[in-house]
Formats: structure tokens, sequence, C-alpha cells
């Protein structure tokens, strides 16, 4: 089995408690104590996961960045699911899906999964090509949202739209450009929103393939706002929407 | 004078253009040669602000970060203004400002202000303490908007909130814990939106001084948005009402 060094606590945190993928050992340093290590440890040693004490120095080589806080984890791979799967789990609520296109920074990537997860998204789908993975730095900027957030890899980010158009999704898009604001469109009902990449926006025959592009009023003045950020306002008022708020 | 080195290509740009602080001089370099530069050189020139060509090696060192994208601006001291000038700038229309407490972090307070920038919000309070400062990191961070948004550095976080109090604004704070949401909440009339740091929130005593506390609903499985996400979406539910979407 290929493995991966998850790490920080809230990584480490979300996989042992989500069960999705495996959590083959887990590795605190000698040199740290604290509750939220602690909490970790006995829930490992709970779900019978061995805990051992490494040098920080070992952790550090290990994990190969600084921002680890003393703890990392061997687990199996990133268990990614197929778009069939994800819209099956959704029961009889109306689907509401996040399209990540193009996006190449892991911590956009990790952000944007955070806010999908905190906004109750039943699902993310990136493209296989022209994204960055589902890495342990996308698990660790996503604040641990990564582990269990359904996540789909897809080859065919065009195809896959033409998919969830079928079973009678909407597929709008996030465009700066766009005449039409969040305000102005219909956020509810079975529903997908493609949010592009911070240099380019989302790729043009995938936008070809949008029902409607939709765009977030902001002064003309400066450049626009981050694709996290740009993100996270529009999955919001699909909720605030979607809320009856 | 105090000199500044400022770096990247919009923050140089828009510290031109905006023409609030002195602009000293351009260093471009030589390697580089993008439309985006030429049109930084042009308007530079125009303004009479001299540029020169350096080796990208005198630029990496000087600027001390690789994010500098081929250009960077020796300038004076950024230009803060006061609590009361800010109110005075808007007329007629209702002030929104935000506070921001404790945000120790440059590239949170950066996309924070580019995001108040965007959501055209009247002006970004920090307190002298407890704050990153306004530095060319956070100028970078924010895409050249602190060279645009009027930033007030305070000594008191309190006494200021009282001020603002006293002259008929309502000021709210970001909270996770409160019970009343955004969506629950009437954002319009004069107004200022505290959201504190990532770790900590808004500081006991700042937010004691609060009219009010709003939270953002969110799943309550991980560790909350980032703060710079939290802040964004507040700011645009603020912005929606108040522009009667």
């Amino acid at each position: 089995m290929k493995t991966e060094i998850l790490y920080g606590v809230h990584p480490v945190l979300e996989a042992i408690r989500c069960g999705r993928r495996t959590v083959i050992e887990v590795y605190a340093a000698n040199e740290k104590r604290s509750r939220r290590l602690e909490t970790i440890e006995n829930l490992a040693l709970s779900a019978n996961v061995p805990v051992k004490r490494k040098p920080l120095s070992w952790i550090q080589a290990t994990v190969k960045t600084v921002s680890h806080q003393g703890i990392c984890a061997k687990t199996g791979p990133y268990p990614s699911v197929g778009l069939a799967e994800m819209l099956t789990k959704t029961d009889d609520r109306d689907p509401f899906l996040m399209l990540l296109d193009n996006i190449e920074d892991p911590h956009n990537l990790g952000a944007l999964i955070r806010t999908a997860f905190c906004v109750g998204a039943d699902g993310v789908v990136i493209p296989k090509d022209r994204s960055a993975p589902p890495t342990p730095a996308v698990s660790k900027s996503s604040a641990g949202a990564l582990e269990h957030v359904l996540l789909a890899r897809v080859t065919n980010m065009t195809a896959s739209i033409k998919t969830l158009k079928q079973q009678g999704m909407w597929v709008v898009g996030l465009d700066k450009y766009s005449e039409v604001n969040i305000y102005q469109s219909d956020l509810t009902g079975p529903m997908a929103l493609v949010v592009g990449g911070e240099e380019h926006g989302i790729r043009p025959l995938v936008r070809k393939q949008c029902d409607g592009l939709i765009s977030i009023p902001q002064s003309p003045d400066v450049d626009s706002l981050n694709a996290s950020v740009a993100g996270a306002v529009a999955m919001y008022e699909a909720f605030r929407q979607r809320h009856g708020y």
C-alpha cells in the first residue's frame, strides 16, 4: 500500500476521527506536551493505532515542513470517491457540489475545501490534471476538512458537468466578468458551483458547459478578490438562500 | 524621512496610482520584460518617478523575499489616517468600518484589507500593538488594496469603539459562539464590524464594548472558518443588506 505522512494537529485528529483512511502509526514529538496532543494520543489508542514518541528533529525531517505542530502520522492513500457515489450520499436533499477547476495552489485548494465543508457541501470535484492533488499539505491548509469531505478526482471536468446536468443539476460558474451577480441568482435546488483558479479563472471549455455565470460585486479599482475568498462568499450566499435566510 | 521598500506588481502600481504615499524611485529587474512591468514604468514616468533597471539578484537581496515579481520601489512611510479623518470622508452615506483586532498574521491582515476594499468599506482600524503593522508584506497580501484603503492605527481599541458609539455607530463583533447569526442581524446603518485574530478571536475587553455579537453558521465537525474567510463572508453579508439585495 502506498503510504503518506499526514502532519499537523487537525489533519491527524480528523483522519483518526473520520476513519475513512487507514492510519498506520502516529508519531508525537518527545519535546511537546499539550492537551491537544494528548487528545490525539488517546483517540489513536482507542482506535488501536500505535503512538510512538520521536525527537522533534525526526518529525521535522520526516514531514519536511515546519508546520507540523509536533505531530504526524503514517496513513494509507487519500480516499477519493467517484462522482456517482457522491450523489447517492445526498439522500433526498437537493445536492450542492463544489467544482474546483484549475486551483493549482495547495493553500487555496485547502482553504476552499475547508469552507466547502463548513458550509455543508455534499462533495468537492477536482480534475486529475490541472489541480493541486489532495496531499497532506492540502489537508493541513483545510484544517483537516479534507479528511471529512467527499472528494472526487475526475479525468474530464466537462464530461462530469454533462453528467451532473443530465441528472438535473444546475451548474453555475463564478466569473468576475458576469453581469449577473450572486445575489441576483437563484442558488437553491440541485446545483454545482464552479470556481476557477487564481490566475485564469475557469477554463474556457469548462465555462462553456456552465448553465450560467455569476459574479461577486466588488470595487473595480484593484485586482479582484482572492480565489478562496471569492469561492467562500459565493458558497455562503448559496447557503443563505438554501436555508431560507 | 523613513523609507520602505514596497515590492510586487500590485503594491507598486497602486502606490503610484493612489499618490497617497511618496514613491521615490522604482526598480525593475533587467531580466524581466512584461506588459505589466511596462505599465508600471510608464505610470511612474508620467508621475515623475524615476525608474531604474537593476539585476534580479539586486532586487532579491533588497526585498528579502521571492514574491517580488521583478519589481520594487523605495517609498515614504505608509500614510495611516486618524479615526476622525476616516469618518469625515464618508460624506452623507452611512459609514461602514472594519475593526481588525489582534490579527497578527500579515497574510490574514492583507487578505482582510483586500476584501474590505473590494466591499467598499470606508476604513479599516487596527490597534498599534497586537496587530501586524501595515508593512510592504501586508500591501503584497492585500494585492495593493492597502495603498487605497483608509487605515487608522489606534492606541486603544476599546476607547475607539466608545468614540464610534458616541457618534451613533452600531459596533458588532464576529464571534463563533454567538447564537445570533449574520443573516439574523440587521447590518445596515452606520456600523463597524469587529473581526478578531485566528487563535483567540476578539480580545475580551474589546468584545465587551460591542453592541452585539454575530456568528457565521457552520458545520460543528471541524475547526471553524479561517479568520480572513470568516471576515469576508460577514463583510459581504453586510454589503448584501446595505445594497438591498
